[in-house]
């Protein structure tokens, strides 16, 4: 049995591996790394530098980055196929994954949650958050005009539903949005996941609510 | 031989699969958006809704993300292990084209490139330019600590290189950095990268030149 230890914090994006290592049926242990304000303590460069959060240790090696991580559970659950059964459902897979780190993520919900990452002038900051709330609906947006089904590829669960799981979440409960009214689509896709064990037993672990 | 468009247009993160096409050895034609303003004009949204290149069409499918097109084409050179040998260092690749496009692209050069995305008050745009300089001043210090040889994962050429090449390139010519004094290990890199081929023959192609 491999070693798997996940660095990670309740209400982040890391709660999107710890779904799959449920989900795989994986023996981990998780860590949280202790803050000093709302960064992390310095003790986290050690292990990351970037100084964020996920991040997985397997037997020794430690892997950062939500899809980089993903696809490291996926390897040790092969019959599942969590990053898709084809060729191009992976293809797939790297396009979500990377659009909603990149684009949703850090360049939209990363100016909410911390526009002095965006500008050390603090009048600058509410036009700074206003401008990510605009990014942040565009993307949920697009999101619902690409989902066609409760998962997003290839009809079957894939390391993208817990992502999009999380950034549902957010998008309720951090950015205030209308979600359920708004995105039926995207509703229908986390409400199918809610139904999940381990979606379940990962809440619960949190101590974590999502009410649709 | 699959039917390959890549949309691209010269100085952007297009580079990138630009040069994977040359190296792979694979038949292509390219196609340069027209462009309104600073903005790609509205046509480019039936191909691609985010607007945004690269995009990829392999017989009929269209893939977005520069991980995802990346991939695409390794794919129809698997010989070639553009994606990694073994499968941590597909992990590594995974990460580093996460981080790369999402932390680097996304948080540092779009803030500096276009800073309006980020606020609607043209007096913020100064401070949002100097604190995205500052970001990617911190993302090439981290990529030079990462570097450990002539290629980013593994001992061989993938995907990641000539994404480097592109922030190098953006870092010299764009941001006006001296990548040459400040990063030796990046520098030797992409020196090396500027030796293939491939690398020569999409900058002739472009017109593009980095004089190191
Ligand atoms: N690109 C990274 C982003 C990770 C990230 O920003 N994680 C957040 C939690 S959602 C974090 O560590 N925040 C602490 C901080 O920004 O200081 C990934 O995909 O893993
Ligand atoms: N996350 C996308 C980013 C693509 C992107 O931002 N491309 C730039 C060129 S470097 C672009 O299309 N710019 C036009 C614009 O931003 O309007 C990817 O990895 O492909």
């Amino acid at each position: 049995m491999p070693q798997i230890k996940l660095y990670y914090c309740p209400k982040t994006c890391a709660l999107a591996p710890l779904i799959l290592l449920h989900e795989a049926g994986l023996k981990f242990v998780t860590v949280q790394p202790t803050l000093n304000g709302d960064q992390f303590s310095e003790e986290l460069r050690l292990i990351n530098p970037k100084m964020r959060i996920p991040v997985l240790l397997l037997d020794g090696e430690t892997i950062t980055e939500v899809p980089a991580v993903s696809a490291a559970i996926a390897n040790l659950a092969p019959a599942m196929h969590l990053m898709g059964r084809e060729p191009l459902d992976s293809l797939r897979v790297y396009e979500w994954m990377n659009w909603l780190s990149g684009t949703l993520h850090a360049k939209s919900f990363g100016p909410l949650f911390r526009p002095h990452r965006f500008s050390d002038d603090p009048a600058a900051f509410e036009g700074i958050k206003a401008k990510a709330m605009e990014s942040i609906n565009d993307c949920f947006d697009l999101i619902e005009e690409k989902l066609t089904d409760v998962y997003a590829v290839g009809g079957a669960f894939t390391v993208v539903d817990p992502f999009l799981f999380v950034f549902y979440r957010w998008g309720n409960n951090a950015a205030g949005l209308e979600m359920k009214d708004r995105y039926p689509k995207y509703t229908a896709l986390v409400s199918n996941l809610l139904q999940r064990t381990a979606v379940k037993t990962a809440l619960e672990a949190e101590n974590l609510e999502l009410t649709l």
